[in-house]
């Protein structure tokens, strides 16, 4: 079910009978010469909406920009600081434990953005460990990278071996191609599989990683293949969504 | 051209003709007992994916959730606070910045938005007016609200006259049928035409218009009234931009 | 009332029969070869006072410096920036909600205000909106422009027609001359018209109106003028600031 | 020369022959049972308007509202946190410094803003300081209270000894009483003289100082008195002032 | 060597052979019934200096209050808020970088301080890669748990097998016995092995983990075990603050 | 006691009879030719350490870094912007606040600290005195530079007579030649008692006072001295803090 779709006495009948919600973050970033600057937000938006269909949650809209400051290097790439995305996730939390919901899932596709966010949460938290006896209510906070369930792993290890890499993997790229197959395209890559390596800021990282991959060869990608990622990750993801809410 | 459908390289390309960019701007919030919570956000951005094929111009990703603190006395109501919306508008302005582009287009869903933006924008401004002989790039950013050509403003009112309304208006809400058909639907109302008035805070807001519209008859709007007003709505924006990065 | 000029115990007795106050607001900025830099706030601080004289009123001590960044191109210009400007409206508010005051009437003297006090006041609902069952009281925040009320403009129409322009005005220009009379001037100014236009940083508002006014003739400014602006504008304000604690 | 009554074109003259600056600064707050709420603004603005017109400089508009936060238990005090009063006197000398004025002279009415302000000055020094080899301009800014001159702790002393305190001073309340001599009244205060002490916030300090005063008599106060202390004054301000400047 | 056992003409012959830095950071909080409060700001700077003598690098001063807000449930426990310590670690290497380092290495003892300390190095580093062609030197950050060497890990296991846990482990609660061998104390716990866990807020943390550790028995510490564990993880450490420097 | 040095159940038995806790607070800057860089953080600590000692009141961990930009000048200082030491003492506070500390003294080791410590406090009070009838606790807080007592001034006096000056001074560089002997030297300095004077930010501070000394020649200073200023600061700070937890 999605928020944006459903009215508002929707919303409330839902609250009858769950307090959970699913958030899904990513990033606008270039993703190598082939892959879409949106991927991780498109990748995390998908996934959860097949994870609210397959879980009746509700999903929230998506947090298309990220922490992407690595990335500026590169034309597209955009970024909130730090700083920025905190107040962003306190604010959209604290807007929905207004109406009552107390456990918020976030779906991420997004490597960058899991230190801020955690830094997010805690935020929150201390809002009300700041206080003896507050009567803020008492919420729980979780970031699930999609691709990172045991079956989603071995699948990704299985289709491309050591070509996974770790940005602009052929994974997320089959999942963009599966979403929208007229972006399917293989282009020119050298060297064929990324070189792997540490970054800083983004003149640091477009010097090590010049066409913007990561120990990656996302020519590899097949919107095949990001149909069955799809799946695997849905299934995977939905159950820790279950369990999350049933804490 | 939306951006999170293309290549880094492809933006590259673009800047070479244009540093001109489309940002949609919503929100998330109740619209009454018909109208979806995401209205606001959908129509900002179905629209500026028009203009953008109408005009070539590149699309930013869309900013979902904006100022709507008044509506968080009904449930799926979303805010962020001023200050943490002025950051993230500054962040994806400088961001995009870096690359070089100098006009910025925000396509609105929400006049809860106007204020904010606009103090975001001297808030950009005001950094390289602070600095004689700043060597930041001068840029231009502007909002739009997507109703406000003279087009669409006749258009609604002929269509719904004096049951348009200010929230939750005949006119969105047939965007939204006519994007999601599926969603299209009638609900008892009391009274049909909502009141009128003025609001501070989410309480005051829901004791004032307890079912969440504002002077407005929802209940007229249906799918192909939205094609029309789409089609408007495009067609006058698309020449506003035009014009804007002309400048 | 001036608050200024009155002891704790009488804002004690006030409290007694009033929770409104008024909070007039400025600028300090360029107004063309012939105007005040302080012009939009003595003239929101003439103006209250005259109001607070009708009808009892509290008034407020004057924000004098606002938000003015496109005016720093032009020596004596000082802005805050939005974000500053938001945290002092509302440590203003704050403070005197802690007293017992819930309606707070800004008297506006600038254009450029508008947007970032609209935003704050946002900000300041927003505290409570966030917070279920919040026990912070319940407030209305009004901005006024001086010169809005239908006999306001109806005036500046019949005295400067279309060269009343839209910044250093006339109208301003001759309200200043009515309070200091020493310093009524004119002096030559070319065109004899100001251009119109838009504008976004200081150095792009400075080279669209090098001289700093913005459609005006401020040359047909007259002590004499200034003395019916004046009553005009206290009568009008006046006269919404009742309407206002009366809601 | 009042920067609130003169032009652009008066400022840009101005700045060929000096580039500092006056910023009187006060306070909003109870000055006990016959004191005046804007007492601290109001003398600074008094006396920095006599220095002004003695040595020719430049005055910016008073900043009304200081650090009171210890005052707000009695109706119609008002504060700015220290962090917004930081803000506002970093743009007020960040605005200046765009035009070239370099030397920033605060004259200050309140006890209570010294701490912060100078804690202003470093942040803005900081700016400079953690960038080696900046081209921000090198400014200095000094805070001076206007009754710290040895004269006028000598006349404070032969006119009142030991009663006159530390708030709601004769000192101060002579001083208005000059100014708005229709404001001058006795009032029946028990004890004659307050107590003295330390105080936190602001319910620790009613509950210490019932009517507001610290170790003051201001039933001693005279508009006579206000005259010779303003003429002390300015005097000796108006001499550091030009020695500031000459540094 | 220690920044703070020397003068500044040492720290300027010592940027000559070197512009890398160690910083020790960790946390102010509750360790269970027999661990230090300063656990972790202890263990950290412990190490650090070791790593300092060994190596030869300049060793800053230790932030000692770091990021856990879970463990205010517990008396004594401080926390800086996310927002607070980045601001904290962004001034000590801005403030660093003005000198001439370029290589910050922290030395960190404390899990809750990852997250929010690597979204501070993406706030310094977001700063130049937000400006095209920034003047801002470019600098390498790392955050290095003094507990993560392969070494350390094996050590750990063989002394303590799964009752090391994750909180008040015998491993760093040993460290503290041999650096302060009068606080070496055995108590009665119950279970002997703490429960595992998530956690949100201090109260949910609290409930979960009533005697405060999470999954550890720490009455296997021992001072002679503190040793073998120092002097592992200095040899560790070392060697990778080598290997940060050198790239 | 030091925190850093017990467990959470003996903070908890400490505040069934206290509820005073001592905070030192130093600074991280140069001080001269043969001062320690740590000085200020090294002393306060060290004299906090023997007030604890000597009053039985617990110690929390040193603020080692403070407020310095006038020192940046020099290699290895490091400052925090105020605004950041703002929230830090925030933070430090509310955290203790939290368990049911109520009087927080700070001993401080740097003039440089005390308009943004002070600030702070104010800061902490402000949130309470803006809420009528707030139910956050009412707390004290209060800075002692550890020089300022009768007998510390008249010992400085005694020993140093005029060369005792306001940096690098012999009365600090003493303490700490008695804290650490093996860094006890004397180093040439030219002229051999620094000049005095007024600086502003780090380039002006430099250009001013070349070796960093202001007013004072540390080479008159011994361990031997060291000793006796330890015992008379710590024998009035003691009887300073019993005095304020007595309140
Ligand atoms: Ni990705
Ligand atoms: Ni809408
Ligand atoms: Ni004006
Ligand atoms: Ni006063
Ligand atoms: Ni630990
Ligand atoms: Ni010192």
């Amino acid at each position: 079910m999605r928020l944006q779709l459903v009215t508002w006495p929707d919303v409330e009948q839902y609250l009858k009978t769950s307090t959970g919600i699913i958030i899904p973050i990513g990033s606008t970033e270039q993703h190598g010469p082939n892959g879409l600057v949106g991927t991780d937000a498109l990748t995390a938006e998908f996934i959860a909406h097949g994870v609210g269909e397959k879980t009746g949650a509700l999903v929230a809209p998506t947090i298309s920009v990220g922490m992407a400051q690595h990335h500026l290097g590169f034309p597209g790439s955009i970024t909130l600081r730090p700083s920025t995305l905190i107040a962003v996730v306190r604010d959209n939390i604290q807007s929905l434990m207004r109406h009552g919901f107390t456990r918020f899932f976030f779906i991420n596709g997004h490597g960058g953005n899991i230190a801020t966010v955690t830094a997010a949460f805690s935020e929150i938290y201390a809002e009300r460990s700041l206080q003896r006896g507050s009567n803020a209510p008492s919420v729980k906070c979780k970031l699930r990278n999609w691709w990172e369930g045991s079956g989603s792993r071995a699948l990704s290890r299985d289709l491309y071996g050591n070509q996974e890499g770790s940005h602009a993997t052929p994974s997320e790229v089959s999942l963009t191609f599966y979403m929208h197959p007229q972006t399917e395209k293989q282009v020119p890559m050298e060297p064929e599989v990324a070189p792997n390596g540490s970054f800083s800021d983004a003149d640091d990282y477009r010097s090590t990683f010049p066409d913007g991959r990561i120990g990656s060869n996302p020519n590899l990608s097949t919107a095949a293949h990001g149909r069955r990622i799809y799946e695997m990750a849905v299934e995977e993801v939905a159950r820790d969504y279950l369990a999350f809410v049933a804490r």
